[in-house]
């Protein structure tokens, strides 16, 4: 039950301590005291209690956290049980890999469809889903109204398709084209997966190291 | 000139100034305010230039920004000019859209070498570099020294393979893997993909809301 208005950095932090738990719920590990979570995740205890404190704490003085029942208290904050229907836009290189390589369901995602204007695409299956003629998109999402579109084409197309998403009841958008379109609709999530700049976040931060 | 320490959410915010002064400046804008470069990144005019304050700030009163130095600058600070050579680990679907798909050297490195160990990729050529056998990894580090490896690789394989490349002088590391390496190593920089927690994220807020 998350109190009022959680920060965002806290709420970044959340599929971090989600991955952790259920890699020590897979090693066997039934509990865990703030301490030793903080040691392995490279945080402090008390910046471990800060945070889960937001969602009303789940640990016992003296106990610790139970691995197994805080993994699923988190994944039940993160929402990770529903299966919004996602479509993926753009079977290029990155699309393809996305498609292939995320794993939607246990992230709270349906990957429905998959689209693109490539005719050499157009038929293939990627992870069991065939890529569909761009041209079919505004049908299916009258027919299946998606919640999330991924969005893996360049900026143009991603300003052109957007409008038409928005009106097609679209509310999520997985975002790696470069147009930031969170700045010209409201009643949206997006987010952006900006490759280019961590790119540039690892120059800035090899030039810092090395003056 | 950067001064002392800049915060990092200001230093995560480079890259997207850099990628809009582009914009404009490939639009043939030449001179912007404060205030319409704010309008355009949604942003406020104060936070642009408290951000650019950070780094000695670049703006005239009454002038405003010249959008090309301005593009230079943020460059310069991020350490683009430079080329430092990558090697890319993994040419799975996310390693062959990534070296497919990034533009390195406008963000300041080269695609030197990429390695895989299955035989059926070894010898393909991927944005003109071959394939090479893991096999021969230590090797190249030995002879060609790259600063920086990108692990498109699982978890098990990065953890056994960061320890050689530390020890092979790789200081900085585009991370896709779920292996916190950061934790493990000191002095290199890590700069961290983790697209499943990105989609977590995406959950969390479609799931607020909808509330």
């Amino acid at each position: 039950m998350p109190k009022g208005s959680v920060s965002a950095s806290v709420i970044r932090r959340l599929p971090r301590y989600h991955r952790f738990l259920r890699e020590l719920a897979d090693d066997g590990v039934v509990r865990i005291s703030s301490g030793d979570l903080a040691a392995r995740m490279g945080l402090t205890a008390s910046q471990i209690r800060q945070d889960l404190n937001c969602f009303g704490g789940f640990g016992q003085q003296g106990y610790g956290y139970n691995v197994q029942s805080l993994y699923e208290e988190i994944g039940r904050i993160l929402g990770l049980g529903t299966h919004r229907r996602a479509v993926l836009i753009g079977a290029g290189n990155l699309g393809r890999a996305i498609a292939q390589h995320m794993d939607f369901v246990s992230r709270g995602f349906e990957l429905s469809a998959i689209f693109d204007l490539d005719p050499e695409l157009i038929g293939r299956q990627i992870a069991g889903v065939a890529i569909q003629n761009i041209t079919a998109l505004y049908d299916y999402c009258k027919r299946m109204n998606p919640t999330v579109a991924i969005l893996c084409i360049p900026k143009e197309a991603a300003i052109k398709l957007s409008r038409d998403l928005v009106s097609l009841g679209v509310r999520g958008f997985w975002n790696f084209s470069h147009y930031d379109l969170a700045l010209d609709y409201e009643g949206i999530v997006v987010e952006n997966v900006h490759l280019g700049d961590s790119l540039s976040i690892l120059c800035y931060r090899l030039s810092e190291m090395e003056k």
